[in-house]
C-alpha cells in the first residue's frame, strides 16, 4: 500500500545545489517545503493552470494552511530527488495533497499539505474558480 | 489556557525583511521554519549550550524529525514578530517543542516540532549528552 | 585607512544560523547580500524612515541596481558578525553604500552597493522623496 | 557584439517560483546568485565533473571569490529565464565566468564571477586538478 508507486502520482525532479544544504552537510529542513511547492506549481501547470493568470484574471491565489511533515532520511548535495504530488481531497475553498520526496525509491520525507484559495481583493478565503475546481475534483478521484 | 502567555515560554524577536517575503506580499510559508529554528537555537544558548561546541566536543547534532504547522494569519514586510519556544517533552534521544509565532499577541502560526539527537560520527540517533539532558528535563517540567 | 573604523559607519549585528550555511560548512555566498540588505534597512530605520510607509505614502521603493562584492574569509555557523553600512553618495534617484562584513575586526567580505529609487506606480526610476533626500545628503557627507 | 548570442555559451533554464520572489513582486536580488551557481554546476557537470566526487576524490571545492553584478530588469513569478555561463579565464587556482540572465533575449542581469579552487584539508587555495584544468582551458578558448 505504498502511495508513492501509484500511477496517478505526479513526479517533479529536483537537483540539490549548495544553496539547499546546510553546514550539517544535508538539505536544510525548511527547503523541502520549497521543493514541495515547486511540485504543486508544476502539477497545476500540467492541469493547464498558471498561477499568475489565476491571480490576474480570477483574483485568486493559493496559500498554505497546514503542513504535517515527517523527515525520514536526508538528501545531500548533488542528489537527484523526486517530489511527488497527489491530490487527496478538493473542497470548495481548499485542497489537500500527499507529498513524498524520494531518492531512488528511498523515502526521504513525507508530508500532508493543505492549501486554501484566497481572494486577492479581500484576502479572505473564497471558492476555487469553477473550471479549476472541476479539474481538481477529477484529479482527486 | 493560552500556552503563549505562560511564564516559562521563551520569546525570540524576529524582524521581517524583504528576503523573508514573497510576491504574495506576505512571509513565504517555509520561512517560519527558519524563524522557529533561530528561536530553538537561542533557547539552547540561554540554557548555556552552543551547538558548535556540542558538535565538536560531544559529537552530537540536532536534526528536525517532524513538524506539524498551522498557518493562521500572515506576517508582512517590516513586521516585528515573536517566535515562542516551549519544550514539552525531553526523551533520551529526542525533544519536542511547542512553537507559536505571534505579532502583538495575534497568533500567526502554531507548530509542534520534534528534534532528534544524532551522532556526528555514525549519523545515527544517540542519547542527548547527560548534562544537557538534565537541563532540558528541568526546562520541560 | 580602514573605513570600517570610522565613527559614522553604522553597524548591524547578525548571528549565523544553520539556514545561512551550506554543505561546505560556511555561509552560502548569496546570503551575505541578505545580511547587507538587513543593515541598509536598519540604517534607514535609524534615520527615521520605514520602507513600508515610504511605499504606501510616497509610492517609492528601493531596488538594488549594482553590487560589487569581494569575499575574503568565510563566516561559519554560530558566528556573530557585524554588517557595516556607510553611505558614500546620494544622487537624486540613487544611493551608493560601502558595506563591509567583519567578525572581531577581521574583514570577511567587502561590497559596493548601488540602490535605485523606483516609483511603485510606474515601476520606473524616480526622485528620492525630498525629506529623505535631505537626510541622506546629510549622512553622506 | 552580444556575448549572449555566442555559440559556446552554456544555457541553463530556471523557472521562477514563489520562493524566489519578494514583496516587491519581483525576484529577490540575492537569488540571481543562486541561479548563477546552478548554471555553473550544470556547466561543470556537462564537462564531466561532479563536485561531490571532486571533493571526495581530489579534496577540492570551489568557492566564490568575487562577483560584480548589474541588475537591469526584474524577473517575476512564473517567468522562465535562461542563466548563461561562459568561462572567460582559467588560471591555475581560479576561474572567471561571464554570466548573463535573460528572458526571451531580454537582458535581466549581467555578472562577472570569480571562483577559487580550495583544498578541503587545508581550506587554502590550491591548484585545480590537472584533468579538470585541461578541460577548462579548452572551454575557455
Amino acid at each position: 500500500m505504498e502511495r508513492t508507486h501509484e500511477r496517478d502520482v505526479y513526479r517533479w525532479p529536483v537537483r540539490i545545489y549548495y544553496e539547499d544544504t546546510d553546514a550539517g552537510g544535508i538539505v536544510y529542513h525548511a527547503n523541502y517545503l520549497r521543493f514541495m511547492e515547486r511540485a504543486r506549481t508544476e502539477w497545476l501547470r500540467r492541469l493547464g493552470f498558471e498561477q499568475d493568470e489565476l491571480s490576474e484574471r480570477e483574483q485568486v491565489i493559493f496559500v498554505v494552511k497546514k503542513i504535517d511533515i515527517d523527515y525520514r532520511s536526508p538528501a545531500r548535495f548533488n542528489d537527484e530527488i523526486d517530489v511527488l504530488c497527489a491530490i487527496t481531497r478538493c473542497g470548495r475553498a481548499s485542497i489537500e495533497f500527499d507529498q513524498d520526496i524520494v531518492r531512488d525509491e528511498v523515502m526521504l520525507c513525507r508530508a500532508q499539505v493543505k492549501v486554501g484559495c484566497v481572494s486577492t481583493t479581500s484576502m479572505r478565503p473564497c471558492a476555487i474558480p469553477t473550471h479549476l475546481y472541476a479539474e481538481m475534483q477529477h484529479a482527486a478521484r
